[in-house]
């Protein structure tokens, strides 16, 4: 029999503990011999709950206990999860875990550990919930080069997003009714900001590139500046604006990576992802585009990820080859300003001929203007060439010589 | 180092051999161990081949070499890939197939031959090309009772879809076009009449509820009744046809099964699925709706899934635990006529109110009536509520006193 103890009794722990009791008799069946959870860890007393006799509050207890295998890690953040599972894995016991934060900060060198100790260290539930990512990379397209990765990472934006595209919301009344539903926390940086984002786009990129990124090196913009003026012109041509992480293959061995909203043309699979479900969209070189979809959070989605890594983590004893990555240095990530894409760039000028006219003495024949129902007359908005970050930089220097620029967006085109 | 032989150089054992050594160095590093492909058996001659002296005539070649672990079933059909993939397993082989026909026909079977000679019996490439989902399906997804799955299982016919939604083409100037392009073959009648979807969904049914489900029990109907009338109706309901797969779990552990035409509202996942575009659909009852989505057919795609699977199944040795099913019997599935669903329905008439009054007698409150850019004056299309197969028809049959049925649709909830 695999015991196994769960580390925090939050939302998600206590989802864990549901999900698995709920579905023992199938788990058992999957993973090829009988389970059950001996510990849960939480500072908190649960007196009344069905499993008051396994709470515990020293985390000694699991780890001095050679009966435990598996450790389930889901407090989140860093502290003090990370000397959780860093003695767990050095004790020879393998972890679960959905903390995100961790994985970002810490990833290569848990994996590194889990390799020396033999022990495999699963963290499905760190990105996209419910929905099989990690797994699928590692284990399903291994036939493939990934050159290219990308995805709507975080429920929470992409909610507000929806809101303001199909109800014509403003972002601070679409931000409040999201917390009102619960899907953004009282103090939401940490989504809208774009940093939830940018730890799972840093775990799918060392997934998939083979080296640890860190959320330092990732170039990330929440949307915040995002207008319902933004939504109105770019729904004039055919698109949406969703916060994308993502990173792609360059020369030398680098990639490039980023989170910033950005302006989705609607024939591609992401732009009709709507509200809180998540979207990730792989591109293989010999698959082509495959995307998972599903909700990306959530108590029941993301327990029964980690479920199906304790199963995982009982049937296959000892570290899991293909899902690791080497520690990096910083070169690792290309500078942000060599990035390559199209622009939206929204301006107002009193003199909106004279700023045309400069708009496309700037950025050339391709430049393409937009329309919107609800057009300001003093207001311009156009798409731009791909080019260089760098040189985006520039030209808009140049053009606020004769304009106000009152809105940049990426143009990406998956 | 594990040998490898690829059975069949058709456009996926073509494919096959060209993934497998164009990422030969990157596949040897997640098997863990050297391999090659020792052996391609093909009853032509490919002299100019790279590979030509791995050519061979006669499959006892590749039975009885010890040396090959893994043989990869890309032939088709069942005769002769039966007896191959059957003799290959008993001598203690693993075998990995893009094969539809063969698993849905023989999968209960093989899987129990696999099981008992201990080696691998995969197929990710049978359903869904280069999506991943057989494994998603039993290494993600196992902490979820899943009581609903359904998909766009076939690219032919959504292509063709897509072209008469899109396009406004008929049937058969969109047929014309996909052959055209080599998406549909001269006989297109497995694609167009549903039986590669059945397939599909066959295999997926079996893995998702445990007992094998048999083409012969599947209701399935394909696209040639779909007319243009019908797509612009549908559109007006802000929805899309689609040519479905999908099974239910039922009370009584029995299941229903399906493969038809249905209406997919355009908030649906599967609504946004176009051109040769596969997606399948997976409800689970802790992850909610997960979907995958990528190429549902094509050389690379698919060679891609049968990579994968030989890597998986060098690395792997043993039979995976999750992946089997039982032989079932008839009563598995239950009869359709006892299947649920809204129904749309077009009709006309030479008088078209008393035909309208007669439908809302007949159908009840809660009939929705449809219009259409181009309606004609003696035509009415109208949805109806949710009611069994057995008695949509018995309504339709009342109907046809005033009125003659041009089409029906059935209207699903993904």
């Amino acid at each position: 029999m695999a015991k196994i103890a769960v580390l925090g009794y939050g939302v998600v722990g206590s989802g864990t503990v549901e999900v698995f009791y709920r579905n023992k008799e199938n788990l058992e069946k999957k993973a090829g011999e009988q389970l059950d959870i001996k510990y849960i860890l939480d500072v908190r007393d649960f007196p009344d709950s069905p499993y008051a006799d396994k709470f515990v509050k020293d985390f000694n207890v699991i780890l001095n206990d050679p009966e435990v295998s598996v450790v389930s890690e889901v407090i989140g953040g860093i502290k003090p999860a990370y000397d959780f599972v860093k003695s767990a894995l050095l004790a020879g016991k393998s972890v679960v875990t959905s903390n995100k934060e961790l994985v970002a900060a810490k990833g290569a060198e848990l994996l590194k550990i889990a390799k020396e100790k033999n022990v495999n260290f699963f963290f499905e539930a760190s990105v996209g919930g419910g929905i099989p990512i990690i797994k699928p990379i590692h284990t399903c397209l291994e036939a493939n080069e990934i050159d290219d990765i990308a995805g709507i990472l975080n429920g929470t934006t992409n909610f507000i997003l929806t809101k303001m595209i199909r109800d014509g919301m403003g972002f601070d009344e679409a931000l409040k009714t999201a917390q009102e539903l619960g899907y953004a926390e009282r103090n939401p940086a940490a989504d809208v900001e774009g940093t939830d984002a940018c730890r799972k786009i840093c775990i799918l990129a060392s997934l998939v590139f083979g080296k640890h990124v860190y959320p330092e090196s990732v170039h990330t913009e929440g949307i915040t500046k995002v207008t319902l003026e933004d939504v109105e012109y770019i729904d004039s041509y055919d698109a949406k604006i969703k916060l994308i992480g993502c990173a792609k293959r360059s020369e030398g061995d680098k990639i490039f990576i980023g989170v910033f909203p950005a302006v989705i043309r609607n024939e591609s699979q992401l732009s009709g992802v709507n509200d809180v479900f998540n979207a990730i969209l792989v591109r293989g070189d010999a698959t082509g585009d495959v995307v998972f979809y599903g909700k990306g959070a959530g108590k029941l989605p993301t327990a029964s990820a980690v479920v199906s890594d304790i199963v995982s983590a009982v049937k296959h004893a000892g570290t899991s080859r293909s899902l690791t990555w080497k520690d990096s240095e910083q070169s690792f990530v290309r500078p942000f300003e060599e990035f390559r894409c199209a622009n939206y760039i929204r301006l107002c000028a009193d003199n909106i001929k004279a700023a045309k006219d400069k708009a496309g003495e700037i950025f050339g024949d391709k430049i393409e203007f937009l329309s919107s129902k609800k057009q300001h007359d003093n207001e311009l908005a156009f798409i731009t060439d791909v080019m260089t970050e760098k040189e985006t930089l520039n030209a808009c220097e140049k053009l606020s010589e004769n304009a106000k620029i009152l809105g940049r967006i990426r143009v990406l085109d998956y």
